[in-house]
């Protein structure tokens, strides 16, 4: 047991890569392109002289046996034909390699008798020779501290927190660059495909121990050892948090996970029921998967789900309420404290502030007809209803998260009457993220603007604030995390 | 009755309009900016001679009267304080202006005692008067076509086929904008707030007549005469389609429309009922209303709910397939011939080409692989994978729309390899659109390239293609199409 976490130890921050069988027609050498980050020694392993000069064109010194290779080798990729693949598995056994990453496919999951002898041949021989084999069909690990990548279009140079085992390969490098788009970095991720010989479990297991992971998130289509693995779940999720996505939850689905990594159906209700009572959070794609592990990264945690809902349009404000009471909040009334302090700066004229409270009104009252609708002149310019209301906010007992919705669009509309909201908006609730203990979203629907949502989103993350394209997603996101609390600690 | 038409007739298409009461405050005259791209005549009333120069430098003429106002005048906007609407209403009858739209907010939806005195009295006034009153608390008329805007943010120039009738003035304009990002245009949209007066059931009833105006869709807090309402639907379904999102669904969510429009809550179960029953759209946000807005405008009508999926990666075979099923579609098997047709351009090794189909694997697969494991030698290039996969489906009898999934990661990462595939994908679609009877609908999940993911919707637009995010927006609009389809025609 400990030999397979000294090669995985091995594997997930290697000092030697390999990379064998790569070529340009495989999207001009991406493996050994993935690698050109990479902070330790490259070597490629390749027979076809054909594709000598262009290995060496990427600066990567190319032998035609890994057993001519002089370092020792911690990481190997193989993307070699199937019926070649015993023969350099077999190599790596003798080599020594610490993890095998086996992208070739054709294995069990085409259903032929061809595939399914070789997958029982790699099978055997990994398990015989105490090889670390991840997949096959597979992308392997990507650890973007030191640099190691499964292909050229992943990010590079910051050590994150988040670990993802993925039986697809495809999710799992979306994962990490969207993850990243949205404020998530990976300590390590793994595309294990078909699982073999390492499973879900193993890789999960690794992950636990590993210090640098604090976020365990698995995209999954099938499991080998179900007891074993929901054994490790149990006591995983209350060291750290656990997401899993379950693909092929319908019949139709775990016919695709079929063909696509061999894995066999098993029981949706099942699967819903272990994740549940084994504490982790349930996701349904790469979205809900994002938005959640955004959610446990930015706020703080909080076990009440009592929201208050600030908004700029009345229409906003129903949908708001709408729908985060469909996702199970509750919209309370805030204390009559929160109630005097709003109605001394508040105008009822143009908006409601009970809960949702619906700034935009408001914000379009001159200050001279909020004078006089408030009865009095020492009252705070309108430029400043947003931090007031999010102290106040902040301050009530009787909520605790806050949501605000805030579109690209209107952030350019308010640049007519103040030039300088932009900047006060973002301080504004910077300031808030520094100084409350209650988690707060942005939500910024679709509008004119979308390229400026995505710059407003980023925007947001430089100062800690999740935000999200919709209420459902906001909600969503808010309520498994809050799920999550309600469970742990 | 026919008063009432001829005056929204006016209204909707006027020659001659007034803005009484704007004012820099108003994110400086935001009425009046809105109105420079009027193609008819716009004039000023303001009795405030500080605002006299901000106006004329809009190239406006004011008047400090509505009465001198030289030409007969088919629109006004009013945005004066709430004690002022009623002189300024009365004006408007003298005027015999064709409709009104009153900005002014702070009626009955304040719940006191001023509030509802004040809206009784114009509510009176209106009715005696034969005043055609928009709103109160509303952003009244948009009409692209002669440059009739609520907002100097909003489109002008192309006059489409979209009716939209809204209670909120925010998601009026939002729809307005978000439809026409997503090739939405609109033929008449009215912001109508209380709906004192007039109700949705008159600009329905006014759409309907409409010959510009081919689809319905509304955003309805509350109503006043629920029988007249219900009526109207049940006919008015056989002749346009109408979608209807209602606004407080919740009990909290109606607590919410009472501040907003002064709406009254009814019972979620019986709108639901009585949209089903009437064969209208039920739709719950602002994208749910544009994606199935979109769908119909886009795609060839069918009634029956077999998807042909096909993807360009395992994983995502496997959660198009989940969602779709979830959704209620069917993915089934496709014919015997198809299958005989794809087998000779698919090599079962890298991917299943069952359904969905997954073009990943044999995109990459280098052409000397793929025509030994096809056992020949004359087989199409793997870039024409793609047209001829959608020929296939095209012909299948056991399919009635196709999904494709394309992140705009993935368009970018095939330029190594295929460095014309952009153009190749858009036309292979443009064409399909052409020729097929059947609905295609593109997925472009997140991806690194988020901006791309925007350049590649408005592409495929330009081609007819729609587009989404998500799978679960995609299979939500059309499904909500072929609802549509099977309860008419």
């Amino acid at each position: 047991m400990e030999d397979k976490f000294e090669g995985l130890e091995r594997a997930f921050n290697p000092r030697s890569v390999v990379v064998i069988g790569d070529k340009r027609q495989n999207n001009n050498y991406s493996f050994l392109r993935a690698m050109a980050t990479f902070c330790g020694n490259v070597y490629s392993v390749n027979v076809d002289p054909g594709e000598f000069p262009g290995i060496e064109a990427l600066g990567v010194k190319n032998y035609t046996s890994l057993l001519d290779v002089p370092d020792p080798v911690d990481y190997a990729i193989v993307a070699v034909p199937r019926q070649i693949a015993p023969i350099i598995l077999r190599d790596c056994i003798h080599k020594r390699v610490g993890g095998v990453s086996l992208f070739t496919s054709g294995f069990a999951e085409t259903r032929t008798r061809e595939g399914m002898e070789l997958a029982d041949t790699i099978t055997k021989m990994a398990k015989e020779g105490g090889l670390n084999l991840i997949g096959p069909n597979c992308m392997g690990i990507f650890n973007p501290k030191i640099g190691l990548r499964n292909t050229p279009d992943q990010y590079t140079g910051n050590g994150g927190s988040v670990g993802f085992i993925s039986q697809s390969g495809g999710h799992a490098i979306n994962f990490s660059i969207v993850g990243h788009n949205n404020g998530i970095e990976i300590s390590k991720l793994v595309s294990y495909g078909n699982g073999y010989v390492l499973d879900s479990t193993d890789y999960c297991e690794y992950l636990l121990r590993d210090e640098e992971t604090k976020i365990i998130a698995l995209y999954i289509e099938g499991i080998k050892d179900g007891r074993r693995f929901f054994n490790l779940l149990r006591e995983g999720t209350k060291v750290k948090p656990i997401l899993i996505w379950k693909g092929g939850q319908t019949r139709e689905g775990s016919m695709a996970t079929a063909s696509h990594s061999g894995s066999m159906a098993e029981s949706n209700l099942m699967w819903e029921t272990v994740i549940k009572q084994c504490g982790a959070i349930k996701t349904d794609n790469l979205e809900e998967l994002v938005d959640t592990v955004m959610m446990l990264l930015y706020a703080p945690a909080v076990k009440k789900n009592r929201v208050g809902l600030v908004s700029l349009s009345g229409g906003q404000c129903v949908n708001m309420t709408d729908v985060f009471t469909k996702q199970g909040f509750t919209v309370p009334l805030l204390t009559e404290r929160s109630y005097k302090e709003l109605s001394s700066i508040f105008a009822i004229v143009g908006a409601s502030y009970r809960n949702p409270i619906d700034l935009g009104g408001n914000l379009s009252l001159s200050e001279s007809t909020r004078r006089a609708l408030l009865g009095r002149d020492d009252i705070p310019s309108r430029e400043r209803l947003l931090d007031i209301t999010l102290d106040i906010l902040d301050n009530d007992e009787n909520i605790d998260s806050i949501v605000i919705e805030m579109s690209a669009h209107l952030m350019e509309w308010f640049k007519e009457a103040f030039p300088d909201f932009a900047e006060y908006f973002y301080t504004t609730l910077a300031n808030f993220r520094k100084k409350s203990g209650k988690p707060i979203i942005v939500v910024i629907p679709p509008s004119k603007v979308e390229i400026g949502a995505i710059e407003m989103k980023q925007n947001l993350l430089k100062h800690g604030i999740v935000s999200f394209p919709s209420f459902s997603r906001g909600a969503e996101a808010l309520g498994k995390v809050i799920g999550h609390y309600q469970q742990h600690r």
